[in-house]
């Protein structure tokens, strides 16, 4: 790939990355250590699979993949700081299209402190991104760390993401805001290090919210149960899509919202905190002894998302 | 992808994975600081680009993108701890093929004491490897401070991978070792290991000899001098292809040999240590004053691989 060197300046100038051997330009970065345990994720956002440029800008394309890997530190109690990018570009994918999507990717960047450190770019048949990103973690939380009686907290909505995705496949009018949701999904990371101290346990909802849910009450061997009256379900949802909101809430996925095990007696210690960063927050119901959840009383099972 | 979980157990039971968290199993993986700075490097190898599986088995592919990682990891003078792996599988590929390529991993991975901790798989066009490595450098070795008067070494040999390639293209029969030096890499960490306390700089050859070496050079504002006959040229190599040799050397990319950046003082302490363990190097010039690269005399430019 003869472009590849200006490609990858092309790509770098989008953000301000620090010299060699903190950034990019030697075989490999070198980092300094910070407080807390090294937390690391990666995830790949392929053409065709995970989107298609119909319906998603490159700019769109760029910001899901980072939000969708800021989402797994936020679920960890992490604190992001670095990110390595590898791209695959199809023929004809030029220097405009790689300044789109860097520009997709820059406010969550910035937002979250995160430091472009390295990556690559290549050829590909098809427009893929495949982000590694790393945070420290003070007091990490787990999936497998939940207990009986631990409240169940959402942070955020659920559903809007799998409106959006039904929007687009079926060529359907709706609120813009479903369309933004399956686009542009918001990673809840402050949100999970203010309840960090506190909380026992955390998953995001990536593949659907009963089947993210399965994965807590699995790995802590422990159940759950959930309210639907209590589910942030907004009312535009509810409205557009009144016979499936339910489903898209439950098990539509790509929602990036953050499921949370919170020990009642540091409810109102969290929720406090939440209230401070004007976080949309809902309890939606508890952990309990038996496995399974339970919806409004009944066992239901963690279907899940198929991208 | 509803086989992803299958998939992923299928492939990390090749590997002995440590339990979540600091192993695959939550949203991210939490690892333990260690001694020196944090060195991470990503790579992809796509199928179609990088390989075809007509010339590649499923486990040279593993051992190849596991083995050029590990190199950036050897040019940092870095020790390999961890590493993260994101596949993405055209359809049809089954739970054998995914074996296979663990398997082609699995040598190298124990053999560099690198630890699996965390992953994704996705559907995609063609196959994919984008692989993460990290590791711990207490001396790094940089790009960027070779000196005038270093010797330049070089760990391993030249032209063989890219005679490999030759012959694969051409359909040609020629030594095996040609063909497994284009499969089957060698990366050199304990050699760039044992010489990191002693040496200026360093980088790997995977673009070609001339233009990695034009890197150090640039980025040390230098220039080098090599000896023709002091290259690490296999004799069967230039028995087999006279008049091609010297070029398969000098730009034919993918030996992930090693060059390094030695001041004259330090030269016996470094190759007493290789030495001790066996490693192949060579002197073959030295860094200069002056800007460019001289050959036998003659000024040559750093002309690159293409893939």
């Amino acid at each position: 790939m003869p472009q590849e060197f200006e490609k990858i300046k092309r790509f770098i100038a989008v953000f301000s990355v620090a010299p060699s051997p903190e950034g990019p330009g030697d075989d490999a970065c070198l980092l300094s250590k910070k407080r807390g345990r090294l937390c690391l994720t990666t995830d790949a956002t392929i053409e065709g699979i995970h989107f298609c440029r119909k319906h998603f800008s490159l700019g769109d394309i760029g910001h899901k993949a980072l939000a969708a890997n800021l989402s797994d530190l936020a679920a960890m109690g992490a604190a992001a700081d670095f990110w390595l990018c590898a791209l695959g570009l199809p023929s004809g994918f030029g220097m405009r299209g790689l300044k789109a999507l860097a520009e997709g990717m820059l406010p969550l960047a910035q937002r979250h402190g995160l430091r472009l450190v390295g990556g690559n770019i290549t050829a590909s048949p098809v427009l893929s991104l495949t982000l590694s990103l790393g945070g420290w973690a003070s007091k990490p939380l787990l999936r497998s760390t939940a207990r009986p009686g631990d409240k169940l907290y959402v942070i955020g909505s659920l559903g809007e993401a799998a409106a959006g995705l039904f929007a687009m496949q079926h060529a359907l009018r709706v609120p813009k805001r479903f369309l933004q949701a399956q686009r542009r999904p918001k990673p809840w990371l402050e949100a999970a290090q203010a309840a960090a101290p506190y909380a026992r346990a955390a998953i995001d909802v990536s593949d659907g919210m009963l089947q993210d849910l399965g994965h807590i009450c699995q790995a802590s061997g422990i159940g759950a149960r959930l309210e639907a009256s209590a589910l942030p379900i907004p009312a535009a949802l509810k409205r557009c899509f009144p016979k499936q909101a339910l489903r898209f809430a439950l098990c539509g996925g790509e929602d990036y919202a953050l499921l949370l095990a919170i020990p009642p007696q540091k409810a109102k210690v969290v929720e406090q905190q939440w209230r401070a960063q004007s976080c949309p927050f809902t309890c939606v119901g508890n952990f309990i002894n038996s496995k399974g959840i339970w919806l409004d009383g009944r066992r239901v099972s963690a279907q899940g998302f198929q991208h």
